[in-house]
């Protein structure tokens, strides 16, 4: 955990903020703070900054820390990238949302595709935002606050043919990963890149045929990396970095 | 299973190859293939081609089958890439190789550092080339022959202060990830970057700051993502992805 994050709603008027969970063992067993010490502190979707330990106790299962939070510089940009990807089985679920986190994306949409198991849409890890403490630790890691939006189309052809459309205005170019691709994020987008990016990445086993010519009706141009065909976990990762490396970032 | 990988002693003059084991197992029960199929096959560190199934039988564990090769084109280049890693846990090496094998890199260096736990040297991934499975498997998931060489180095100081210098003059830039480098990779190196690159990435917890220190003493140049810190699973395939991309493969 390099940076404590706490929601908004948890920060009382005088700015201190109660932690009776993981986060306030955390501060006690493996940082070893006492009282007065800081530690970088940050509010989901929010600033990051320092918190004072003001008080340490005992609360009735975890011991209790008491922060007084001060916000320092503005509140970090939502990463200029948004992610379109094939439902994947929960633990690799799991797994790429804390990267993807960790590396900085806006949205995430998870959806159906040929090669996705209906089952993976049944996880409890979809139920309740579940996923969400995945997402937290991909930010903790990376000292980030912006927490990505995460949703969930059951349906290929009406999030592709209906729900794009409503949506492709936001972005300067939409990609499609897809090994047969034959050129890179160099060839395809330059080295220059400004405004948002949407990508989408198949599910284990890659987009079939078909979804490809979907996602090209709908402007979305393919991309590889060179013909190597990477695991969706791998391209996630890969994929994101480049387009940050190529966007400046 | 993209690409069917086989040894080059495994292969007989008449170019047949005797498969009885997972890769037999694999071309039965999982692609379903028949006498006269083909499949994509290539030779570790050699050509990719045609393997045609000449015979399918049952051994004495598993179904045998017989192939014949049929290379086509030359053998691929070697990636342009090198690896130091800080040794981290067994089973994050497992996957670190098999994805560094995916992206394409040639040589790994696994080191020791002030964060790495002393007992991962004796972890028995690390004899007898154990983790060579795990490389292949990125390769096969990749359809790329040219297998990582790996090598393991147990003091830190003997490696960067008398080894590196054995090796520099290979490399046409020398990069050490360190999250408060506050330069990314397209500002260090440029987007035509040309020649090969050595790429240094901490252990879990990072690199200290004596070992930073040592690296840019042997002219290695520090090279952030931004603020962000990374897992080093995540800083590896993020880093040679972006190297990849600004070399243009």
């Amino acid at each position: 955990m390099n940076l404590l994050l706490f929601e908004s709603k948890e920060m009382m008027s005088d700015a201190t903020i109660v932690l009776n969970d993981r986060r306030s063992e955390h501060i006690i067993r493996v940082l070893g703070c006492n009282s007065g010490d800081t530690v970088r502190a940050g509010m989901i979707n929010g600033s990051v900054g320092t918190g004072e330990i003001v008080s340490i106790g005992r609360g009735r299962e975890n011991s209790e820390v008491v922060l007084r939070f001060t916000a320092e510089g503005d509140v970090p940009a939502q990463p200029p990238l948004d992610l379109i990807m094939g439902l994947v089985r929960p633990i690799m679920l799991k797994k790429i949302l804390a990267q993807a986190a960790s590396i900085g994306v806006g949205r995430i949409f998870l959806i159906n595709a040929n090669r996705v198991e209906k089952s993976f849409f049944g996880a409890s890890l979809l139920k309740d935002e579940n996923y969400r403490s995945y997402l937290l630790d991909g930010l903790e890691q990376a000292k980030d606050t912006i927490l990505p939006q995460v949703s969930i189309h059951e349906r290929f052809r009406p999030f592709v043919e209906d729900f794009i459309p409503t949506i492709a205005k936001t972005y300067s170019r939409k990609l499609v990963a897809h090994p047969e691709a034959g050129e890179g994020l160099k060839q395809v987008a330059g080295t220059e890149m400004t405004g948002r990016t949407l990508l989408a990445v198949g599910p284990e086993g890659g987009w079939v045929d078909f979804e490809i010519e979907k996602f090209v009706e709908q402007s979305f141009v393919p991309v590889s990396m060179g013909a190597r065909v990477l695991r969706t976990d791998t391209a996630v990762v890969a994929l994101l970095s480049q387009l940050m490396v190529l966007m400046g970032e």
